[in-house]
């Protein structure tokens, strides 16, 4: 953990070397996907079932690549009564949300008389990659296949890993409350190869979301084109803005709870009172050794968290924009005029009774978020994922007079003749 | 060209073969792109002067790598008063469509008092890449450039390589007239590295859009998460529906116009009237030698131009679906009963009175869009591209108290005990 100040002498230097800190380990594998995505499209099924035997351990036929009804009946089932209502209410809220999000068509008639519009459709068929293992988070799987069923999605195929046949029954039993029940137990490269060009068992899907490891990633990466990818995702984030009338110890947790998911997580807590800092730090410092995750939430904490006193709010917003963080929790009096202030964040919690774990489970808008900097460009999770545009254009003959010249000239300023000719024949006529 | 019928015995096997049909060279550029990236990094503009001075055949210096205020205005000048009213025309056309794309935010309260939304911010910079050579069309860049103003992005940056330091005047004039004055005389992977890295004289921007060759889309491929990229566009293609009603000559020149983009673009006619196939196809052969661009679009034509004869509308639906064309035209009675069974087209063209050339230049929708079968499931350029959201929600005490406990069970559940924490300290109060 580092604390600086915006008035010590070497801020900007510190403030740049903590915006340039690499916390993925960056490996070279684009190589060995290639070699795997190859096979698959070469071996289907019989190279998805080398590769899990590999590396997940497991022993697998075409007919166990999926998930039976079965077991997702029986896992559902296992679920405790609270937890199943826990993920109700998540299901419930979530869809709201994003049903809410859902575009309206465009349509609109011009001086001219040109008609143009555009459409917002469903992608017939996507793919979610759910990380295996330790990683393995119900509430993941909710946020990713909920905005998709709400966007209308007509197919969701899941692959989920499941290393030495382990797989966490919450997970099946929160994809059945998403209504997915076609589930693969393959991961890694191959299961994304599986869903972007398809195997005798496995259809091929048109986009891929959900994170993975780097093998995963650079998978996304190679099959991009061919069908569409979401973000890569980084490890999480979070900056608290939080000033003196906060507990220390409810923010301590707060950042804690960032640091506990990753080693390479980081949390950043910018503060205007030193005194402030210093009570956070002594109680995260309390709070850590209670934490079943102490050794990753202290991991993360000393090579990656930060705390940065600043003079005045003003330089809190400037720096948030140049962390463009993925999670900003504004632990302050008016929470709202602040967010209004910032122009880069994944996702915004306002105020003290808003903490950051309330939006991984249970408010509602999506806690699949821009990473590492990139909610200076891209979104979370949402609708729009799930559905594309279509443009269209309606013209009569009196509004292809009024505007068809104009494309005539630039068509022949271009040297494209055939462009200009099929405006003027039917200017012609 | 090939001619094929649904009443065909082999029909699903030369659709099937049609839809597979490889139209690009895929050259493998990925080590040399990465060096250049590499390259670009370590020295910055030294770099892209040397790559300049060996692929451009051009001497730049720091100085010279961007375009001066004195050219842009001497090119404008340049310009003949006719197709400076034509520029002006598509601009305020382009503008005005996409100005009516900009998205609302989203605010909600829900029963549990929990208040949540979603904000849509601009981009801060992006960069806009302009191929060079024959492919420099300005109103590629009117469509590149007038989304990132509408959308709000504070600044664009345009490169536009110049091969033996030639620059189309009508490219300068367009992007003054949208408003980019930051031009750089640069191109290929050297170009996106130093919009995505930085250099000296080119500050980074957060995301690249535009079309490029192939260096160019393996390097677009290479930095996204550093910044953003837009799709990678592939040769273009059109598939027009047309009954025996429409003048062959006007269906001919249409597709003509889309193979005269390049030899690798594609032209599919879909009628219900093999006569009027046959009299399109002696249309096409009667064009042909007139066109200035005869040898591309007779290759086009030749190599991967069709001719598909259906026994009735619904079977052309699913095949326009299969095919998910970058450009449908719909020249039948009743084309937009026909648009709302389509499902997967980047942008239509209904009816007669319409030709695809119209939406090329000055219909308003933008005419970058998917292409090669990936309407499927991405979409045109639109101000999306330059804007992302920001999701946020604010809870009071009651509204925690409502929502908190499932939160802190799913994060029991899923072991993240400080999750739990940080949710039940504020529950406990």
């Amino acid at each position: 953990m580092i604390c600086i100040s915006t008035t010590d002498a070497d801020f900007e230097a510190r403030f740049t070397e903590l915006l340039s800190q690499a916390r993925e380990t960056t490996e070279t594998v684009d190589r060995i996907v290639a070699g795997i995505i190859a096979d698959v499209r070469a071996r289907g099924d019989a190279a998805l079932i080398d590769y899990t035997a590999r590396f997940d351990r497991q022993t697998l036929t075409p007919g166990t690549l999926r998930v039976s009804a079965a077991e997702i009946e029986a896992a559902a089932a296992s679920i405790p009564a609270d937890l199943a209502a826990a993920l109700d209410l998540a299901a419930i809220r979530i869809e709201t949300f994003h049903r809410a999000q859902l575009p309206q068509d465009l349509r609109m008639t011009d001086a001219a008389g040109v008609t143009m519009g555009q459409r917002w459709t469903a992608l017939d068929a996507v793919g979610l990659y759910v990380p295996g293992g330790k990683a393995a988070y119900p509430s993941s799987v909710l946020m990713n296949a909920i905005p998709a069923r709400a966007a209308g999605v007509g197919r969701i195929a899941m692959c989920v890993p499941t290393p030495g046949g382990v797989l966490n029954p919450l997970v099946l039993a929160a994809a059945r409350r998403a209504g997915v029940t076609e589930i693969y137990r393959i991961g890694g490269a191959q299961a994304v190869a599986a869903l972007a060009y398809g195997t005798a068992s496995i259809p091929a899907v048109d986009r891929i979301v959900g994170p993975g490891n780097a093998y995963v990633a650079e998978a996304k990466r190679q099959v991009f084109g061919r069908v569409g990818i979401d973000n890569i995702a980084g490890p999480s984030e979070v900056v608290v803005l939080a000033d003196a009338n906060n507990d220390p110890r409810r923010i301590a947790v707060d950042l804690l709870a960032q640091a506990e998911h990753d080693e390479a997580a980081q949390s950043i807590l910018i503060t205007d009172s030193a005194a402030f800092a210093d009570a956070v730090a002594a109680a995260v410092a309390a709070e850590l050794p209670t934490l079943p995750r102490a050794a990753i939430a202290g991991a993360s904490w000393e090579a990656h968290g930060a705390m940065i006193v600043v003079d005045d709010w003003a330089q809190a917003v400037a720096l948030v924009d140049r962390l463009a963080p993925e999670h900003l929790e504004l632990m302050l009096p008016d929470p709202e005029a602040m967010f209004a202030r910032v122009r880069h964040a994944g996702a915004a919690f306002l105020g003290g009774w808003c903490p950051e774990a309330v939006g991984d489970y249970v408010a509602g808008p999506n806690h699949v978020l821009p990473t590492g900097r990139t909610a200076r460009f891209a979104s979370g999770l949402s609708v729009f994922d799930f559905l594309k545009r279509t443009t269209w254009v309606s013209a009569s003959r009196a509004a292809l007079a009024e505007i068809g010249p104009a494309g005539v000239a630039l068509a022949e300023a271009e040297g494209l003749q055939a462009h200009a000719r099929s405006i003027a024949l039917r200017l012609q006529s």
